[in-house]
């Protein structure tokens, strides 16, 4: 019997459901790729990727761990598998077994089911990692990976990336820098006075170029994450990152990831087939956010429009906002920060973009991270203006219907009252009195002295260009940074006087460290490579910030300012056992200073130890005090 | 016997003590004057002041009034006298017995007793009076009495005063403004819409003029009381203060008075013969108020000097500090406080220098006024720049050791911002963001909405001038100020375009109001006497202040406030059945308004009134907004 294509036709349409409900499924994707036993939170949400797979059957048989519950989302592409891992669970290897029955076409009017199935092996591991503690003692040094050194020039592209290039001479793509680099350089650092390191994104960014204005940029900065569970092979990868931070941890350096919650790279793997629609925040039209932080922070007076547009737009086109909401999404982004925890044995946080992300998700995200790890240092970056607002976004002390968790911001506050300070004369509300003004107002923190504080940073324009390239001011802020309260960073470069405005582009404020790629004519890593005038900055940061190592006045002694008076800023870092004292002039003469005012602090010492110069001071009751000086006198009875 | 000159020296130092122990005594002042049965509180501390009364028998016989102490203190001239009111205590008159036995010389070695009795009649009488509630559907007008109208000419100076001048061609003396002449304006205030005037102080300032720079200077001011229990006789007395105060009351017009407890005249009664060291803040040498409030707010960092100078540092040499911390001075300035209402029947309190005071002896009175006047209106001078400042000063949310009283603050903050907003072009932190993003800090307050906002005051420079007399400038400020939440006051002549900066000095900015002198050839009470101009901007607030009288919206309602964009910032003003929007452009052209952005306050409402121009608005879909434009709707269903 010949059949026509009308009956084709017909037997394709019956047989189709069976077909499409019998495809067979593969797994592509488990994520988190593995886990650990023995966290104090027993549950578990894995995301399983792989075509075909939600209507298969899921096992898990693995002593101690429980299946819960199999979620389905709209895409059947997805399961998400609710497990328990109780205490007393073994590490181990934990299959994961999915199973379904397909319709195999036999002969043509004919269907068989048949039983396919897959094992997915996943790591259940012992945990290894605890993070040290980072506080007001430490030294935080800002590294962006691309630009700081290049470790190994075989990583620089690849043309399996969505960005194959790799040139620095352009200063919108990569340049090469990578971890292997970073770690090449533990010394430099540790002989700086650094603990702690802090680098931009290391997390994967197969983002291609972007257009902005007439040039092409690469995502060299690593904002746009496009697979939470690799760090870029450009940088070195996983291998590279674990060996970083083990080997920084031998030399006695700390090291805090930049975790970026609130969206993910355009090119990131889920964006190709997302689980649901609101994995992310979906708008009509393309919608931006406002950059604001008034729709948030103003709870007397707000609107829901501002504050929807402010959390859920997107921050650039090339970032899809991540929706936190969505449970789905809120377990995936918290159990990556504690499986990076665990598998690098990273030290702290700082969060990128505070302010941006749903701040309930957040203060969930830092409790697990506390339940996990006590007092894990994290700190978010809020770009803010005012004290109020960079109060609500940490652990303050104003009634508010929300209250935030979070430990630390980056106090940009403090930052912009250093720059401001330096640039202007001394007078009622200027100079040095914005420093006094900032810290005056330290009561709407829980503890002020957990504020991560800095003169500039990858986004803003160079400290020393700010200050005129001026090398008294450059001593005057960075003396500050360092003995006020707080925990610093410094951004690199910023110890050997590296300049520059944003202008043209932030590009400007990220260039290459001189001595970082073999080819260098300059290697500002050492002495010999530095001017004069560098050196001078440099010593300068390497001896204050080795004082305050051990300086526990200085880290942790209470800290009691006095209002400015006539160019000349004095403040007291104090323990019952040690005074230091702080003397920071702007005043264009050299000055005569009355100490009487400071009785309080000063009485009982009658001799002093100039930090910097060694030298004695033998009367304590008035002191001369050069213009523009810094000066750090650590008191004795 | 001849006696030669050291027996008669012998002599008068053996009698010299009993003749003082006999001086005769006699009572010049009681202060206060009289008082009331019926206060809630029955305590009362009688300061009486009286040569040689220190070692006097005081007897008080009247039902119901016990004497429970009579305290002495370092100057023989004076007794605290404390007594206990019952409840159930009549009016009438209280006679206050002072015994002392003297002794009398008889012949040359002869001393005999004699017993002296005073009776000081002291007045207690029924209370009258109950201040009537200020708050936010209010609408102040504030006044310097000497400036303003001079309605009895008879009363511009005295002989027998400090202070002998009067002359209206010298910006630094009096010029004879007076209550009368306020009285005389009453109609003028009810024109305009005011519902409340505050008047600046109205005591005693029997001062000597003072020299500042090279002018001679009156205490026109009014800030250095010489007598608190006396209005000044060049303003009229105490019988004018209450005839003006009647008259007020019966034409619907609420009175705030000004009150100074940080200090007072260096002229004042009291300075003369102080009744202890202590009464004062004493200095070894003249130490000034440093003026900064952050020594007192500073609560993390802050040390004890700097407090010290900023609290007992003097406002300026010829205003001596009080000692709030002394029970006696506590008492006298708490009672001349619970006094003057119960006197003169004043409905709400202004304090000048608020900062500058005790702050626990400021919870104290303000208590004590609370306790007797629930809810009355009270309202602090801090001109701080800070928030955090601000919110410090009054009753706030925020987790502090010392908490505020004090109901409302003179919004400096917001007033700073309404200037600076308007000086400038709109742009990120600037134009009319600082008003958004100073409202959106209003979380740090209990209740913004009690905030005394303003946009110029005695002591500032005048705001048509601050704004570069630009009537769209004006119109956009004042019309914030009678639409944004707080109690709003206008400085006379603010509403005729009075101009000014403080150059070269305050007197610039305390000039006549034209019209309120006999002789004066213009006369800007009436239209007639206004120009064009001045007309439209008196026409404009008079609109407002009367339709804002009537609008819960506006007084009592939500306020909504919208991130500006465009230059133009909306915000709106509703209750359950009532919505005002406000629209206000500082964009230098038209333009279109999309309303979608404000579903959450316009859905449900289809058309508009205008108030200003009672246009209706019949499509809200979208509005053209004129450049530089202040429009106040009333949404319709």
């Amino acid at each position: 019997m010949k059949k026509n294509l009308l009956f084709w036709i017909i037997v394709w349409a019956i047989s189709f459901p069976f077909t499409q409900f019998g495809q067979t499924p593969s797994v592509q994707r488990v994520n988190p790729t593995n886990w650990y036993v023995g966290m104090k939170n027993p549950k578990l949400q894995l995301l399983v990727y792989g075509k075909n797979i939600a209507d298969c059957d899921v096992k898990i048989n693995y002593q101690g761990v429980s299946l819960d519950k199999v979620n389905k989302v709209e895409n059947p592409n997805y399961l998400f598998l609710d497990l328990t891992i109780s205490p007393e669970t073994k590490a181990g290897q934990m299959d994961i077994e999915l199973s379904k029955t397909i319709k195999i076409q036999k002969g043509k009017k004919k269907f068989i089911d048949q039983i396919v199935k897959i094992t997915q092996p996943f790591q259940l591991q012992n945990r290894t990692k605890k993070p040290q503690v980072i506080d007001s003692k430490d030294f935080i040094y800002l590294i962006l990976p691309d630009r700081f050194s290049n470790g190994d020039p075989s990583n620089d592209k690849f043309a399996d990336m969505a960005d194959t290039q790799a040139d620095r001479s352009n200063p919108y793509l990569r340049h090469g820098g990578d971890l292997l680099g970073i770690q090449n350089h533990l010394d430099y650092f540790k002989e700086l006075g650094v603990t702690t390191l802090w680098l931009n994104p290391v997390i994967e960014n197969d983002q291609p170029q972007t257009k902005e204005g007439d040039a092409m940029r690469s995502a060299y900065h690593g904002y746009g994450f496009t697979d939470q569970y690799n760090v870029d092979r450009r940088l070195g990868g996983n291998e590279a990152y674990k060996k970083l931070i083990d080997a920084a941890h031998a030399k006695g350096l700390k090291v805090i990831q930049d975790a970026v919650y609130n969206h993910v790279g355009i090119n990131h793997w889920i964006l190709k087939d997302l689980p649901m629609k609101n994995w992310l925040n979906q708008w009509d039209t393309y919608t931006n956010t406002s950059y604001r932080d008034e729709p948030v922070v103003d709870i007397t007076h707000g609107n829901k429009a501002d504050f929807n547009v402010m959390q859920n737009g997107w921050f650039v086109p090339f970032l899809p906002d991540l929706n936190q909401k969505n449970e789905f999404v809120a377990n995936y982004l918290l159990q990556h920060a504690l499986w990076t925890v665990e598998n690098f044995g990273i030290d702290g946080w700082r969060v990128d973009t505070y302010q941006y992300n749903d701040l309930p998700f957040m203060n969930r995200v830092n409790d697990a991270l506390e339940a996990e790890y006590p007092k894990i240092f994290i700190t978010g970056e809020n770009a803010v203006q005012s004290i109020y607002s960079q109060a609500f976004y940490v652990k303050n002390n104003i009634n508010l219907p929300f209250k935030s968790n979070l430990p630390s911001p980056n106090d940009f506050v403090l930052a912009n009252a250093i720059n401001d300070a330096l640039k202007e004369d001394f007078n009622w509300g200027k100079g040095f009195n914005r420093l006094y003004s900032t810290l005056a107002a330290d009561a709407l923190y829980q503890d002020s002295n957990l504020n991560m504080t800095f003169v500039d940073n990858h986004d803003q324009d160079r400290y020393f260009s700010v200050i005129g390239e001026d090398l008294n001011k450059y001593k005057l802020g960075l003396g500050f940074l360092l003995t006020t309260r707080g925990v610093p960073h410094l951004y690199y470069g910023t110890e050997n006087l590296t300049k520059n405005f944003k202008n043209p582009s932030d590009a400007e404020v990220r260039k290459d460290f001189e001595g970082g790629w073999a080819d260098d004519k300059v290697n500002k890593f050492v002495a010999s490579g530095r001017t004069e005038k560098e050196n001078e900055a440099f010593e300068f940061v390497k001896k204050i910030a080795n004082y305050r190592k051990n300086s526990e006045a200085i880290t942790t002694g209470k800290l009691t300012q006095y209002l400015p008076q006539d160019g000349i800023y004095v403040y007291f870092r104090h323990t019952t056992d040690k005074t230091v004292m702080v003397i920071m002039s702007q005043s264009k003469e050299e000055k005569t200073l009355d100490t009487k005012r400071f009785a309080e602090n000063i009485g009982g010492f009658s001799s002093a130890k100039n930090i910097m110069t060694d030298a004695t001071i033998s009367d304590l009751k008035s002191l001369k005090i050069p213009a523009m000086s810094f000066t750090l006198l650590e008191l004795q009875k």
